[in-house]
């Protein structure tokens, strides 16, 4: 009995599923970034469309966001058609009856999947600004009190020079601080330009030369995405430049998961709750900060997915396109869940302070520990109103501005 | 409402899910890959321990390998544990009773995921060469019959040279047959070490030395796995193995969709039954090869992930393991999808031969046609031969030991 | 006698080099980023922190910029200390003489290199910026002039609908764009935190305790460099932020490369100047598009390297450190030959227009080829006007500007 | 000034180069795989298929390998060109005089270079090969020796069991036999296909329909490479297994500097010479150990790109087969350079064994230190002898055949 049977053998709960979350440490709920929330997001942006045609010419707007959908024949589709949207169309337009012409007018599968996947993206992102937020206040809290606690800093693992908990903790929290300036740079474009780009279906149908730019124009309005002014089908900076986003937050959850593993090893920061083990009982691993080097170490693989697949040819590559979409969300599923797990990791920390007494071992001798210590103690105030500027002084709703990316 | 509040709006049907195949056009069932198939050959390596121990020791064997897994409990494990296999020993052991500590004795979760993914490794990569072996039977046939028919070589994007469909056929089945060979090639070794990889605990339980050689090779024996004579917790060059044969079939099957996309392009080789189009219905696309080219990019990162993964460190590094998982996995199901559909492609291609008599715009003159057109068939026959012998004369005998990789 | 001996039997001319060029078709001087030019920025660090020390306490200020190297002892010294500034300093302050201790005064290693990459990065992709604006303005005229062009526009691979020579080319300059953009976003900030990223021998050796970022503020204006009030020697969002800016470069001109290679494979546009074959001697070869295409393909390995390499821990990390150098030299490399190559190839191009008189075959029938073809014009206007605002009024003016990527 | 500007105006002893080392903390001499090598087996290609033709043919066999190569006009070539074989060919045919047809005769670019980067392969991975013999009969006395000191493993970070440091040294001995193994598996194939792979031309210019295999059995034959019996132009499996040979040397020696690094960290093996640092003139840093895992975090990148190119097209691809080069040249020097600094890292060790006496903090309490010491020592001896049976009874000669990669 060969690994499929196996699995057809038991229980069969999870029938059709690939994943439910056994490989994915980070994610009970698959970073909110699961198929159905892919698939929601692809139904919002062909209701947003029939909404912008209904704003154009006045038609009629069914709604499709409520229908039920067959994913068995959906994914019959994906397979046939290479993309879910064509028989997406299909089921929508069916149950929509007689205003089925108002489905997916004019439109191309790779708008709708372009746009919900911006979509997914902008959600996602605004979701890992606000575990950064809430994590970067716990680093700004531990820097602040632990600024004078003295540790020896290492560089090529060799003990260098006296510095404190507080100046590595806001060294973390630059790096929570730049995560969330890469997150505040970003646009999120919508995408919709017909067949190969040019909008020409929207001008036919409508009998209106200006219709694409219209269109595209109430679409964004209606899903509250940028309008980019133009079609981005074969230009794909704006994926690039959401994954290179992604990326910083990725680096910045696992550099600081280096760092928590590494005080965990040293004994001086563990975790108030720690991870089981199966061979050893009484274990208490630093699981989060295990899960953000993971992560961490996972995102450059997806990153360059999507650098190779953006030489883009023709009006749609025959298979640059189809290799961004898995690479993309699972980009923005490492980003999310990498910060949700910072979060928790920076709640849960149990400081052991060395003796401040003890003398650095092999440390430099050439720099008085006083002044070492001073020298670091003050690079924190600068890290906290680094920090502190991109919350602002009406802190709940710049907060809110963090979180969404704006 | 966002996206994660609109999938929870949603048909409920796969609550729990994160993915079933949305994304990912090749696969209607994960490539047999998904979550419950990799947590059924978990569950196959505990039983085969404890096969193993009471083969070491004559004591119980209880069954674990039907009983009900509860998912939810296994996923907040995940999340608490950094791995699944800390609950999952929990599960087995509630429910074997009194036998409860023949259970995971000894054994570590690193043993029994590891093991699990190699057992994933030989059932997905036997039937990859199975389809690859179908695949390779279809260019075979093709590269024959066409060894005449003359088309244009370009190099540079440049018309070269004549050559023949049937030249151009047997540079693919050379991939294939290349293929093939990396995947015979591979060991599947079984994981077993214990906490820190000395099995001291496999010495202790039984009192007997020799106990850690012992239950491995029983493992290996049980599981149909090869016995690597060590513990290879740190030294990941079993798995840079499978990801490498991993990535030649994936290579191969990609090389291939790029020549079947020229193909449709020029007109010469066409799909029988093509994929259709949201936008313009009457379109036959090229969709198996699009899949193959798609999965084809798509392998390089999950190759780099896994070898940044293998600088491992301590007994079980802090992360690098965590981040394999999921590129192990997704690397087989790329390998495997593809082999599947060069299958179908390579089985729905129609020719449209060219003219035969229409002279080679802009090629290179020095070459005589008729000369260039026999070398071109004279490659045929030696591709054929190749393929041929992995074969073997016992045809269906040593199909089988293809497709396991033996 | 093996490839070594083979070489050192060979002409003697480049003793010492690795590399000159001859498997890198894009740059016969590397990019302008051959080790003298990275050597140079190091001086030039070293240059500007001795005259920030004398502007700080009003001290002596050597010259070291016009010091002879010995690039021998240097590599000695790569090899020895793993990083090539232990060696430089000891030549520099060798040759200063009485103000030795002027020299690298309270400076790491990673202040000096991070901070000459970025010198080397800002005038990389400033020189990028200027040659991307050069084949922006040929785009833009393509596009112009061949707006009403017919061609045929293909998606997966397949005739898709008719569309205009000048959208496509519409759709190259607004990738341009794009990139232009993403280098304009740019900060290049110094690097300046002494032995452990506290300055505390800067504290020491002048007594005042607003050392470091008095420092750090004149070294960032010797330099031309941005203040980023901080050390960010572990926190590496800035080498992300710049690898994804040159991987803008890279996707933009990767992807117009694909898009002139597929133009010149269909015979729409061609080179008027081609590379030439060491087989076929009449062959005239689109070589830029090819190493366009080679450029943006090998970007995505090195995005990755560095995207892994963020993950950095202690005060200075034990190789992930070492391991961004080659990768982030070799992407602005790849940036800045992909821009210079754009910019010939834009220049060297032959229009062989389609007959418009000829039927689209296969293209989908909904929509009139008029409309179509008017709809595609219509997409040209907008991209010139979007590359036209980064180039602004003043043109020239604003042409440094973009170059500079402020 | 800029960075250029600044290089132009230092000395100028390096005209002409791109690299010489001052960022590739390994390699004095590029691995002995700098452009002169490169370009040397270039030309013993050439020249091997001079001598297979006068094999063939009986005819004149001029001898090129001695000429005077003008760089300048090379690296011309190859930015006019994309490949230096059109010109390198030009300056032979020059230099023979009425031999001139006898050079690269019938052959195409890609023949030559593919079959240069072969002979570059074995010979790096050959002396990789011996350099991980040393270093393998460094770690088996350490494994010897130390069998019975104890350590403390961790997994996750935290204290995890008892084992010993020579368990430890036998896990990275493990890798180092693994990697021989890989090495060993390989082979080197020599690549022959003319113009568009089938050979035409030789059968043109020979009149002997067996030309094609007849030369490439003589080229295999004269050059020391295996023949493969098909030309791989656009079969890139061969490019793949070097590239998983190479990965699998960095991997364990960057695994195994991952191991120093620690145990340099926790004081228990430091490095007798460390590398010095220009903040700290008195540490001693684990340099090779550093250098060991920068290497090991570049290759994952390099193996990307290689496997992304790997999608061929045409009888060669406009880009990937462009793509490979600098990739795959850069995978053997890391492999080399790795090899060779774990041979001179496992040489310069002094153990700080801790003291055996004390008790092992938060250790798991279940297994008695003597059953883990015990179980932990009896590990050394099957990786001894899995080491040992690599180098045989006849030490001296299969050491060569490990070298070589037979």
């Amino acid at each position: 009995m060969d690994v499929a049977d196996r699995a057809a053998a038991s229980d069969g709960a999870f029938d059709g599923a690939f994943d439910w979350g056994l490989l994915e440490p980070a994610g009970a709920d698959g970073g909110g970034l699961g198929d159905d929330a892919v698939l929601a997001a692809m139904i919002a942006v062909e209701q947003g469309l029939i909404s912008a045609w209904a704003q154009l010419d006045g038609g009629a707007a069914p709604r499709v966001d409520r229908v039920r959908i067959d994913r068995d024949a959906l994914r019959d589709g994906v397979r046939r058609d290479g993309v879910a949207v064509v028989d997406l169309v299909r089921q929508l337009r069916e149950q929509v009856g007689d205003d089925a012409d108002r489905v997916h007018r004019g439109a191309t599968s790779q708008d709708v999947l372009d746009t919900a996947l911006v979509l997914a993206s902008r959600d996602a992102l605004a979701a890992a600004g606000r575990e950064l937020a809430v994590a970067g206040r716990a680093l700004a809290a531990l820097a602040d009190v632990q600024r004078g606690t003295p540790v020896i800093a290492r560089t090529l693992t060799q003990p260098a020079e006296p510095t404190t908990l507080g100046a590595e903790s806001a060294a973390w929290l630059n790096a929570v601080t730049s995560a969330l300036e890469a997150l505040g740079g970003l646009a999120y474009p919508v995408q919709l330009g017909g067949a190969v780009g040019t909008g020409s279906a929207f001008v036919r149908i409508s009998g209106r030369e200006d219709a694409p730019r219209l269109l595209r124009a109430a679409l964004a309005r209606t899903l509250g995405l940028a309008d980019p002014g133009r079609a981005w089908h074969t230009d794909r900076s704006p994926v690039l430049s959401i994954a290179a986003a992604a990326g910083h937050v990725c680096a910045a959850a696992g550099r600081i998961g280096r760092g928590l593993a590494f005080a965990a090893r040293d004994g001086v920061l563990l975790p108030e709750h720690g991870g089981g083990s199966s061979a050893m009982p009484h274990k208490k691993n630093p699981v989060d900060a295990v899960i953000l080097i993971a992560n961490g170490l996972r995102a450059g693989g997806l990153i360059a997915t999507l650098q190779t697949a953006s030489l883009s040819f023709d009006a749609r590559p025959a298979g640059e396109w189809h290799a961004e979409w898995q690479a993309w969300r699972g980009l923005l599923r490492l980003a999310v869940e990498s910060a949700a797990v910072l979060a928790r990791a920076t709640a849960d920390l149990v400081v052991h302070a060395p003796d401040a007494s003890q003398p650095a071992p092999d440390a430099d001798g050439d720099t008085a520990p006083d002044t070492a210590l001073a020298a670091a103690g003050a690079v924190v105030d600068p890290a906290l109103e680094r920090f502190a500027a991109l919350e602002g002084p009406e802190r709940a709703d710049r907060q809110d501005r963090i979180g969404e990316g704006v």
